[in-house]
């Protein structure tokens, strides 16, 4: 708990002088204002975030956090819980999906165990950060007790601080991989927004109409068999969540409090960015969501912290995949800031105006 | 006409088995059967184009084509018409907006003059292709003859030509430059769309709501003055068209002729696309929308050609700066295919199945 109060304690709010600078030199470059769209406002936050105009984001780590479901057993995903332990693996390997799409966006990937209910050898090169083995049944019970679900979140904050004393990251990415992780998300959206479950549950790893009537079945239950307290995150956690899911949002935490741009993948690792934000709003101001998922409880948690996704490209699979295509986005728009040239710069006419070359 | 109906000739059909082959693998790689949406179709795509499994992008150009326009005279831009010349400086000087994004993307940007109404040095390193000194004003007159607009075609057809028998490009994107351009683009799929001009017009560099009602009604009349046939794209080019916007259809022609997939920019870019795609609908297998623009009748132009843009970014500016933002996204696409390991590959248990780790 002491380590979870002391990184809020140290979020600050960016350089809103370096913003304000920034967009007045975006409206100054030679083309139509605001024709950049949403990358000029990113941009101008990451100026405000690094404390100059000229960001580089050259050091990226997508952390992939790791855990199993207790809800799982319910059969709300179309793999077997063993497919968590396995995945990670792959993840070491460099064959899974986002280990393929954060080596295109010049991003290293580290994988994180915080709940995966297998024993890793100590010696595979992931962060060992496991709070205990897998959640219980969040239909039947909470799925872990209000101590844990501190640990996971301090887990998170742990591996952004190690990170930084092993060599500064100037942007991380989040990502998730937990057979059975959209239940717990969706339980988290549903707690916090007070909408229908129905409204709000999607097909997850692709499950059928019935599966969707039960998945949602079981969202409901373990709603009302453990009411949690919409008002404190860390009870919604503990009660519907998951052990990953809480690291997610302590790498916002910890990101935010280092002053690192954080990008959140999909609908578990916006889970995670909002039970962050919900206990430290501030963090906000370095939180990017990547991308808009498949899964129809991803806009509402966007629309519940204010913040737009890049990108909509039909994606609905976690493990920082999203996060790792708006890495390149988020790239250029640094050089859209710097380098794009002033009117002045370039001896061009500006709107309105006569210029001769 | 010659060179244009013989390049028309040699567009072929992209290979439909390795297509059907890309397809099976994305089935079977470890994660949820399509839950990297749309980079899915899009990699099969472009695997059937380079009839291969694993297709590298590395040698990307984007071609800028400069024109100017006639109806520039009715004050439908916020900027002036010499602005178009001085943007081909900054383009080749590497201080524009597609420059920088283009770099960031790591292709090359090369500008072609089709139509400017400028006398550029002839050791200035650019294609050039000027048809003539601009268009006439299409609000009293055609923007061209119908032989000027085969030329203006043609000089994107023998781009591609010049630029395979440099070094073969793997993608070419397509860009413009040319003030008051997106008139002419909003009267072209007016024309083909028959749809309303009021409901297709967008603000272009953000003239206000006088410039709007002005911007309108110049087509309106262009469209009366001039009476295009709709089921002949080289009249509508001749009449309501601009040079670059020909030579950007050629570029599609060229591209896909040569079996090169081409990413088209913006408004002005697709209306070229879509000139192309009339004369040519076998094209369109090679074809990449890139975004969507804010340009309202950006959206009726992918309508027509059945084929949705991969982002939207809110760009309006053209100069193929979202074709270069989207270059990196089919980039991605291809490493998805051929990088992600099947379940098989990966030793892990598929949808439904049990396996051991």
């Amino acid at each position: 708990m002491k380590l979870l109060n002391n990184t809020i304690a140290k979020i600050g709010m960016p350089d809103a002088k370096i913003e304000k600078a920034a967009l007045e030199r975006l409206r100054n470059q030679a083309r139509p204002a605001g024709s950049l769209g949403v990358l000029e406002p990113i941009s101008a936050r990451l100026a405000a975030i690094a404390g100059k105009i000229d960001v580089r984001l050259d050091r990226k780590i997508i952390v992939t956090c790791a855990g199993d479901h207790g809800v799982a057993a319910e059969g709300v995903s179309l793999f077997p819980a063993e497919v968590t332990a396995q995945m990670v693996y792959n993840f070491v390997h460099g064959g899974a999906s986002v280990s393929v799409l954060a080596r295109h966006a010049g991003a290293d990937v580290r994988v994180a165990d915080i709940g995966v209910d297998f024993d890793f050898e100590p010696e595979l090169p992931i962060f060992h950060k496991k709070v205990r083995k897998g959640t219980g049944n969040l239909a039947t019970g909470p799925a872990m007790s209000h101590k844990e679900a501190i640990l996971s979140i301090e887990a998170g904050i742990a591996i952004v601080d190690e990170l930084v004393a092993e060599n500064r990251p100037d942007m991380i990415g989040t990502g998730d991989m937990g057979i059975g992780n959209t239940t717990p998300s969706t339980a988290i959206i549903a707690v916090f927004s007070g909408l229908p479950v129905a409204d709000l549950t999607g097909r997850g790893t692709g499950i059928d109409d019935d599966g969707l009537k039960h998945k949602i079945h079981v969202i409901e239950k373990g709603i009302a068999v453990n009411r949690p307290d919409a008002s404190d995150p860390v009870d919604v956690l503990a009660k519907v969540g998951g052990l990953e899911i809480g690291a997610l949002g302590g790498l916002v935490i910890g990101a935010a409090a280092h002053g690192i741009p954080v990008v959140c993948d999909g609908l578990i690792s916006t889970a995670g960015a909002l039970i962050a934000c919900e206990l430290a709003p501030t963090a906000l101001a370095y939180l990017f969501p990547s991308h808009r998922s498949e899964e129809i409880g991803h806009r509402f948690m966007h629309d519940r912290m204010g913040l737009d996704p890049l990108i909509d490209l039909g994606f609905r699979l976690g493990e920082g995949t999203g996060a790792a295509v708006a890495m390149r986005l988020l790239d250029a728009a640094t050089r859209v800031l710097a380098d794009i040239k002033t009117f002045e710069e370039a001896g061009i006419a500006a709107a309105g105006k006569t210029a001769k070359i």
